[in-house]
């Protein structure tokens, strides 16, 4: 069985912990790991889960790919999406892909990165059960009972005969008589189906967009880098895909669908609540979450995720505070929903607080960004022990390199020099230049840009250890 | 008539926006101007106001020198407390300077820095007033409508022949009554009062803080700097004053108290309520305060105040979010005054939050700590044009300096050079420098600090411009 996990969407829900560039899959849960880690070893649970494919943006593949090395996973094969479409595209490329490499007839298993699976064992029977409806020529959805009316996934209502009436999303009315009949379930997303019966599905009721998928894995370019196997999909041909959902493209349009019941301890993460709800409370029903100071005075069911400050609740009950370091959200708890328009209305105006975190991941550490000026910037870098930057050069920027944390080994044109804690250099614009850790402990890097264009869009790279070129 | 300005307290129920090093005198009010600035300019519009004298804590008088500075005043006269001891000893070190300088005859009006007066000609009425009573012997408090039982100010209760009952700062039940009682006026602290019967009536009921302040001020140093005179209270002596209010010390136990009523648009700004009136509210009757950017949605009479983040109310109803850049305090707009509460257990455990703002402000200018953490710091500097910072060394850390922005002379050792914009250089731990500004535009700086040991205490100050060796 070969495993699909979709790891894409801007989960604006979340916002400001989730971002375009660190969406939902990424955020990290009380354990430690990430919903996209989670979801990987959760596939790999499955008996038969000879390989797994990824399906995500590829300004997220680097981030993904260590996001599993973490976790000790091996390869795994990437299809890179050069914009999101939504899932619909997705799915279809996935499914594509598959055939072609294994025959129409292979038995594919859907995930997204998004969602929690609490019982494995459960998941594994409810995976075996589903796979047998594909077999029979279904797409075998798997939902669990639903515990509201809530709005954001959708439903499945089984009718006579197995046959299964599938709701997209719903609007409050319809989700409170779905919820009310008693009969329906909440659609997971996981989903069992040989890759013939969803192409021949898709190529009935949105044949656009498996067109369009094709023609992006056609004129794809295939690369192996670390033992992971990408495609990059054409972006020209893949731009023609319709966004739009699986949900909306075929499911609510197909007569195939069969529903499996599963009781697997499933939270879709898809609200500020069900986030809270996987951390306990504390007195009054308080949560503090995240690694910051909070203070709780005459405050109830309050939840704070901060992170490097400090604080204080005076009087709350029932707010989410959501503090990062460029957006602070405060809500009413029944309010919290509305993260999401917040968040898409920023978008529209390309509000920077939508695009990233001020931390941001790259494969040779991360950095963050401390002071934004028009005409200079003041970063951190943190690298990883054996870890470089790319070769690369600024054409209109400059930057001091200060290190305050271990040991870096700086190229600069022809030179190669060691740079010890507290020792610094300069690199005019124009000038090729590298840094990288070679020591054992991380590196902590001090960079003041300075110049007339600061943009991040300003880098020639010549050589990247990770293929960023 | 001298004018005594009180410039202290720690006005912690404005926490986080006052700080210990940053009290309310010197929060900006919409129109730009401080409340120092304004009880300056309030002091000055009193005909025959000849001399202002002021009393604060020694750390804040570089930053009100700076503060007058600004709003064109000139000289004036400081007594700098080693350590704040409330109201009382103030009162008595002031009346005894100006009875050793002028006679013990000497008019005086007090006024504490920290509140608001609108209607300067309706003021100087009142003072007038005021002062007719202090010529006959009486201590002269200016009282204003009781608006609500607050607890936060103390009352006068006019009685019969004039005779007034004072009410210290009172608890909720007694504030109840004296505010329906409908006899009552709020005690604006502003005061006029011949030194000598101050003097009598303090050596009569408070003996111990008029001996204390008089050795503070026997033992104390002089210093004429910029066009100001300062007197330096001796530390050892005038700690050995009680920490009292002059209302606990004197005003609740003298009978010679006399009230003027004044109707001048006084706002004792004592609570983020008051504080938030003198701004308009928009749509919903939300106020946006401070230069941040906030979003409201579903959201009605909230307040936010914040500085450089986007904050997103959503849901909110009667309250106030207050950010800055190293605490977030959110309330329900009836528990503000917690934040006092909550300033006060913060302070006992010394976090830094309640000493100082992120940005500190300096007589060359200010700083802002961008990045504090065990190993390194990283500050950005501004420099104001011709401002240069003290000759100086550290012991234990090495500093990095990068010119992001103007032109600096650094001063190294026995070198001195410029640095233009994008040029850097090194201060070794053990070596003296300083950096001034010979340009005409603001000097930024980044400094990076590097070493074991990074408290601010690390200094030897060689040479000052601004007297602080």
């Amino acid at each position: 069985m070969l495993t699909v996990i979709l790891c894409g969407g801007s989960g604006s829900r979340l916002w400001p912990l989730s971002r375009d560039l660190h969406p939902k899959p990424f955020i990290r849960l009380p354990d430690g790991e990430s919903l996209a880690q989670k979801s990987r070893l959760l596939a790999e649970s499955i008996a038969g889960g000879d390989e797994t494919l990824v399906v995500t943006n590829r300004l997220l593949e680097a981030k993904l790919v260590e996001e599993f090395r973490e976790i000790g996973r091996g390869s795994a094969r990437y299809i890179l999406e050069p914009e999101g479409r939504n899932t619909a595209p997705a799915v279809a490329a996935a499914a594509l892909d598959a055939a072609r490499r294994h025959g129409r007839n292979i038995r594919m298993l859907y995930l997204a990165a998004d969602h929690l699976v609490g019982n494995r064992a459960a998941f594994a029977k409810v995976v075996e059960a589903a796979d047998k409806a594909a077999d029979a020529g279904h797409i075998a959805l798997v939902g669990v009972d639903a515990k509201s009316p809530k709005t954001s996934c959708s439903y499945l209502e089984s009718g006579p005969a197995g046959k299964v009436a599938f709701y997209p999303k719903p609007g409050a009315a319809t989700a409170e008589r779905l919820f009310d009949s008693g009969r329906c379930l909440w659609n997971t997303g996981i989903m069992c189906v040989r890759a013939k019966t969803l192409l021949d599905q898709m190529a009935r009721h949105c044949p656009d967009v498996l067109q369009a998928a094709a023609a992006g894995l056609d004129a794809g370019r295939s690369a192996a880098r670390g033992g992971n196997a990408f495609v990059l999909l054409d972006p020209e041909n893949f731009a023609a895909a319709p966004s739009l959902s699986i949900d909306d493209a075929l499911l609510a349009k197909t007569g195939s669908i069969r529903a499996v019941h599963g009781d697997m301890g499933w939270n879709g993460v898809d609200s500020w609540e069900s986030l809270s709800a996987l951390y306990s409370p504390g007195d009054g029903g308080n949560r503090s979450l995240g690694d910051g100071e909070a203070l709780f005075r005459q405050s109830t069911n309050t939840d704070v995720f901060s992170h490097n400050r400090l604080v204080a609740a005076l009087g709350l009950d029932g707010h989410l505070v959501v503090d990062s370091d460029d957006v602070l959200l405060v809500a009413k708890k029944d309010r919290a929903d509305d993260a999401g328009l917040a968040c898409r209305l920023l978008r529209e105006n390309r509000h920077p607080a939508t695009r990233a975190h001020r931390t941001e991941f790259r494969p040779w550490g991360n950095f963050t960004l401390l002071e934004p000026a028009p005409r200079f910037k003041i970063k951190r870098l943190e690298l990883k022990p054996g870890a470089a930057i790319s070769l690369q050069l600024h054409r209109r920027r400059n930057e001091h390199w200060i290190v305050v944390e271990g040991i870096a080994e700086v190229t600069r044109d022809d030179e190669t020099f060691l740079l010890a804690t507290n020792e610094s250099t300069y690199i005019k614009a124009g000038h090729t230049h590298r840094v990288g850790n070679p020591g054992r402990i991380p590196l902590v890097l001090v960079e003041v840009q300075s110049g007339d264009y600061l943009g991040e869009d300003d880098i020639v790279r010549f050589e990247d250890v990770y293929g960023r070129i």
